[in-house]
């Protein structure tokens, strides 16, 4: 019997320079390569989603809307992928309902197909209207099951919001593992509970980084369980906190009973694209490689190294161990949420909070918000007795309904908030890039018609580095300190005569 | 039913740091952990081969000998391993059988306990008079597949080469995939096949370097086939041409129907220890990450590097792309060895020589011997132009015989060599050290009484590097061009104000 083919999705456009370089890259640097990947056979090109279109207009002097667009013109034959945060879109907030639509509305129309839409609670009240609004405009909605672990996650909790997802009318699922906790086992019993749950027709993606060494073992099981659809990342653009090596996969299957429809040739072109590009953000670069604390901990390491750098800010780096023993606690007392944006920053602030100030001394208005069910409901009981302090700190009341219920229409306001803006182009896409981000746009829209900036390394710069590398050292008298970025990093290096 | 426990060999004191940094570590970064690796549960504990004795008198000016000794003292409880490369023991030679069975015999004494035993032709000839000495001195006898692939490698030629193995009496079949060329599929077809054709209760030990990212998966598949010990790295000491993660097995296996019998706590603390030790070698190590290029090229990333500095040696440094398609065809003419010591230095020596000579213009005489089987039988036949050409260039005569037969009794010429250097100490151990590194022991010896160092960086240095990163850069006023080691390179790098 022929072997069954598995499709691809490639990350290297969007997870994987977010997760690898800070969400860095520029156009200029993928523009070149976007036919290759156009034809390489994936089964979909993940290219936007809420820190690369934040990064475009805060970094890149770049119109993400322009960026997607782009993507469109140069793979017409790939479906373009992207990662909603449900009803706070690519923002922080809930949007009302009109944004929502307008939002998915000018997307699909800019070029985008496949959706996959996830909220950081796994509360379905917060994706049911995003993915209606997908299905309107006939996009690909994408379910997605954010996976984490606790005392009250189990796999049969996980095809249970499977089936919910798929009674909001899922065109498939997503096993979403930001954190790489997701292991070879449970990833085949989800997997296959849903299949038998909900018919064998039903479509699954895997979403798996790397950073604890489990995943690629994990997307093998995955495939095994009956997994369609399986995400990594060019080799050049893998490991690390990122994705599983997109080569690596399609050798480990040759002689299973699995096969990929991708074309090597173009994949080593892609590689070695890349390869060339990668060095150009080097300094954004993390140094882990694999870290198998995430297990134990449960702490995410972009969430890690966000809560080192408040740490530093407050003078109190040395105090991060404590801060991983005192996450646990906080998650626990707000219901066991998933730790991914904007979870893990709510939980890893307060827990900031309180190891600086003590347990609970003060509360981050976020923090009260989630107590209050402001961001929805987690799996788990909130502790009763900081849904009070939450109450008496913000005066706000409980509730218990989807909280976009609570919002006015804000569309008419949103647009004449952009009308007032230098630079505002008129279109609804404006409107939208300024509701998403109010306090970057303005700065954008006035700055946006000077073009996309890149903060990569020039060619200049990389030959001058590559012609010193090449050409003799200069008699070094006495010790210098400088700043240097070579093999993928951005190091502080003592020079001192031999 | 409880779950099938997986042994478990730690590298970290051998192949791990041959393979991360030149075999450089100091035993002063070693001895500090040995108790935690002693009591951490390893089935066994790998420390011992021909590049660390070789690394311990070039380089470390340290008696390899008493480092077996202080490794058994300090590890009471574990099973300590070595490689040995059967008839060459830790050399590139043949010996005579009274010299094999020596050395064999002094390993054991020193404390030895399992004898990993290869041949890089996978000629069961050169390994069965190792294999028979390591069982009189009641070692841990473990024969040995080197695996590679090539129209004529198949599963069922690795089934029947561990039946030669075992009929030598082998205690345990390694698997050794040196240059993670080893896929899922063909791991678990060739260990399934060991086993159903010689018994469940064959013991099967798996060692896959990870260079190519899809060797994890390969030991979850060799483990569901059976495999009874898999060969690990500590994350710390782990990847890129190294090895799998250790804690990542272990985490992996959670829920299968396996487990390892290791203490996560240890490991914690073994893992923590060569953090701090690794940064040390820093300049010793490569930048590869993942590639997956060997599977089509064949070739191992070390014999990469060593045939890029002998390019470079000749101003022919451009010209690596020629030579890793001459490979191929060299080794199609040798009759396709295995790509390991010495065959992979001796195919690509050849290939370097035919890409800058033309080719076979000049016959190495390693790959000459090779051709008229002095070192043994490949699995294909040889080029009968290249054997008529190597008998005209040699004056040699093929033979056919056990190459180890022609050789006439030297034990009591190499103690004579011995006695006759300045710092003998009469023992057969510095007989052997001399009679494995000629070229090295003489100068060992006469320096041997000063005692090891390390050329590692100092505890100063460090602190000083990590000053520096915490201090910041200096400003940089004019264009600085210096000499700088990092990611394992020595590079030429300007630095110019920002």
């Amino acid at each position: 019997m022929s072997p069954r083919t598995i499709g691809v999705t490639e990350v290297a456009l969007r997870d994987a320079h977010q997760s690898l370089m800070a969400t860095r890259m520029a156009m200029e640097d993928m523009v070149g390569i976007c036919e290759d990947i156009d034809k390489a056979g994936y089964w979909s090109v993940e290219c936007w989603g809420g820190a690369t279109f934040d990064a475009c207009i805060r970094f890149l002097n770049e119109d993400p809307w322009e960026r997607l667009r782009t993507f469109r013109e140069l793979m017409p034959n790939s479906r373009l992928q992207m990662l909603l945060r449900g009803q706070n879109l690519l923002g922080y907030r809930h949007y009302e309902d009109m944004v929502v639509d307008k939002f998915v509305e000018k997307s699909k129309e800019n070029g985008m197909d496949v959706f996959r839409v996830f909220d950081a609670l796994n509360d379905p009240r917060n994706l049911e209207h995003a993915m209606a609004a997908v299905k309107n405009c006939g996009g690909h909605a994408q379910g997605t099951i954010c996976y984490t672990t606790s005392p009250l996650h189990d796999v049969d909790g996980y095809i249970a919001q499977a089936g919910r997802l798929l009674d909001m009318g899922a065109d498939s699922i997503a096993l979403k593992d930001m954190a790489a906790l997701l292991k070879p086992q449970p990833a085949y019993e989800i997997i296959r509970g849903i299949k038998d749950t909900y018919g064998d027709d039903t479509q699954i993606n895997v979403h798996c980084h790397s950073t604890t060494g489990v995943t690629l073992v994990t997307l093998m099981k995955a495939i095994e369980a009956g997994a369609d659809v399986v995400d990594t990342a060019i080799s050049s653009m893998s490991l690390g906190p990122g994705h599983n090596p997109t080569e690596s996969l399609v050798e480990m299957l040759e002689g299973t009973g699995y096969t990929t429809e991708l074309d090597m040739d173009r994949l080593i072109t892609i590689r070695d694209h890349f390869k060339k590009v990668r060095p150009k953000y080097a300094e954004f670069e993390s140094e882990t490689l694999v870290d198998t604390n995430i297990f134990l901990s449960q702490i995410p390491g972009g969430m890690l190294s966000n809560m080192e750098s408040q740490l530093k800010a407050q003078g109190a780096g040395d105090r991060i161990d404590e801060v991983m023993r005192e996450v646990p606690v906080v998650r626990k007392d707000a219901g066991y949420p998933p730790l991914v944006t904007p979870s893990s920053q709510i939980v890893g602030t307060q827990a900031v909070f309180n190891v600086l100030m003590g347990r609970y001394k003060v509360l981050t208005a976020e923090f009260a918000d989630l107590m209050l069910g402001y961001y929805g409901e987690c799996i788990g009981e909130r502790n009763p007795d900081l849904i009070e302090q939450a109450k008496t700190q913000t005066k706000k009341q409980p509730i218990t309904c989807r909280p976009a219920d609570l919002l006015e229409p804000e569309w008419d306001k949103l647009r004449d908030e952009a009308e007032a803006l230098d630079g505002f182009d008129g279109t609804d896409e404006d409107v939208l890039t300024n509701a998403l981000f109010p306090g970057v746009a303005p700065g954008f829209f006035t700055t946006r018609a000077k073009g996309p900036i890149s903060v990569g390394k020039n060619a200049e710069q990389l030959a001058a580095e590559k012609q010193a590398a090449d050409s003799g050292a200069q008699a070094v008298r006495e010790p210098i300190t400088y700043k240097v970025s070579l093999g993928g990093r951005s190091h502080q290096v003592r020079v001192e005569p031999a």
